[in-house]
């Protein structure tokens, strides 16, 4: 086990303008650990509660998710319900019932301590500084975060933020973060942190990676019909960390082909609900389709 | 003369975060002339008042611009002004004075008619189609519109967009033209009325091309500031329409440089009021730019 993430497993419930469904699995860690699957056999640490479905714990075991640190507590399971806006930019929480995961306290097997790449999905920084206190000599941390630990746990954030590589945030997340309004201003504060690598997410924009002195934008892979965007930006970091993984160096080039990778799994994502088309993907698919973004981005050099 | 913009020359007065400026030399068709002078000597067909002032004439000429369809009507000079929202995304039109522009017949001389690249800038659509149908054979004529027209002259706006080759649009008045929110669905509809080139432009995120089946994805290329985003519209459009005309062909090679290239020549326009840095802009920033911008977007095949 070498690639870890920590996180949430949920059932969501999901109205957009393509339908609505309810108690459909989802969670940052399972959607990052689906698609980081196709890459590698990532570690899986996170609560689940003893309603969740038989049938969900084989989808992940099948797709290579290692689960020994999904434990079971008394209680129903993590639940989230929202309604995107007709435009799919913007989102309504319907309700957030933390259930079993109020209590979560990650504490890690031999197995996972020993992890070299890690994924601190999106929970409060407190419980990010926790697991990342229990991994022995991890050597690439990322994690992501959201606008409700900027609001309440800033501290507890920039504490974490000192000791990680990576983070990956969106455009809204990262102007909150820091109070500035330009997202290189913005970046650039955040790598003064120490943190070497920024991602900003920035939805159908697709993202800016700013990683060392290196500045890479990638614009989003065009669907044809976005069905549900759930999950999209923890498909992006399971695609980009699972390709790290595999690639097994942090070079410029490995991380723009990780982002390019996280792109192309989270367009995948985006078109079916939950995680019906990323548990379904293929390596196949991802290759033509980063083969495709290729053809869709590439000019020639000017000649005048 | 082969390279043909009719459209407005205005004063603008602007207010954005960056500060405020008066009566400045503005309007679609300055915009679109000095970007496209880099690459051209482009004739630009509109009407000024009798207030226009000299040392504005004088710029216009000294960049090349051919001026013999720059009739003068008697009264004062088309004046727009606007304020630009904090983040510079959104704008509110603070008074909008017609003048002499009211009563504009556009006639074209001898040698506009023979031009072979014809560039229809922002102005009625019942004005575009009166220049169109003075040009004798032009190669290729694009147009550009906004929401107005969308509004009070759609039945017009259709029957020119018959006969042009491309259209310039942004997102949302493409979205409005079309009824359709899936920017790809609304370009097929433009390209089914005829036009081969549809440009749909998205400000700070960029632009997607599509020409025939070729589609081509292309960021905006970031600034340290946006001064004032007056005109990056029209600069885009000047830079794509003046590399055209000196490539001299509309292969998708070609085409898609010519959107780099615009997206360059609009970059440098936002980064200061009005003209003021089109104006002083020269081919070997250009070059460096677009080489920077290669250098922003480039990754490579996928190795797994």
């Amino acid at each position: 086990m070498e690639l870890l993430v920590v996180g949430s497993v949920a059932y969501d419930s999901v109205e957009t303008a393509a339908g609505k469904r309810d108690d459909m699995l989802g969670g940052s860690a399972t959607h990052f650990s689906l698609a980081a699957a196709l890459f590698a056999k990532p570690g899986l640490v996170a609560v689940i509660g003893n309603d969740f479905r038989e049938e969900d714990t084989t989808l992940l075991r099948e797709h290579g998710v290692e689960l020994s640190g999904l434990t079971t507590a008394n209680g129903p399971t993590f639940r989230w319900g929202g309604r995107y806006h007709e435009d799919m930019n913007g989102r309504d929480t319907l309700f957030t019932q933390l259930n079993v995961f109020e209590s979560f306290q990650p504490r890690l097997e031999p197995i996972h301590q020993d992890a070299s790449l890690v994924f601190l999905a999106n929970i409060h920084p407190g419980l990010q500084q926790q697991v990342l206190d229990q991994v022995k000599s991890p050597g690439f941390v990322a994690l992501d975060t959201m606008n409700l630990w900027i609001d309440i746990a800033k501290e507890d954030l920039t504490r974490v933020l000192q000791s990680v590589d990576g983070l990956f945030i969106n455009d809204e997340e990262i102007r909150q973060l820091t109070g500035r309004r330009a997202l290189v201003k913005a970046a650039t504060d955040v790598q003064q942190l120490g943190v070497e690598l920024v991602v900003v997410k920035r939805g159908e924009h697709g993202a800016i990676v700013f990683h060392g002195e290196d500045r890479f934008y990638v614009p989003a892979f065009p669907v044809d019909e976005v069905v549900d965007p759930t999950g999209a930006g923890d498909s992006f970091a399971g695609g980009f960390m699972g390709y790290l993984h595999q690639a097994g160096d942090v070079s410029n080039t490995t991380i723009r082909r990780a982002a390019v990778v996280g792109t192309i799994v989270a367009s995948f994502c985006v078109e079916d609900f939950g995680t019906d088309r990323v548990s379904t993907l293929g390596m196949n698919e991802v290759r033509e389709r980063y083969e495709a973004f290729e053809e869709l981005v590439r000019f020639e050099p000017l000649k005048l």
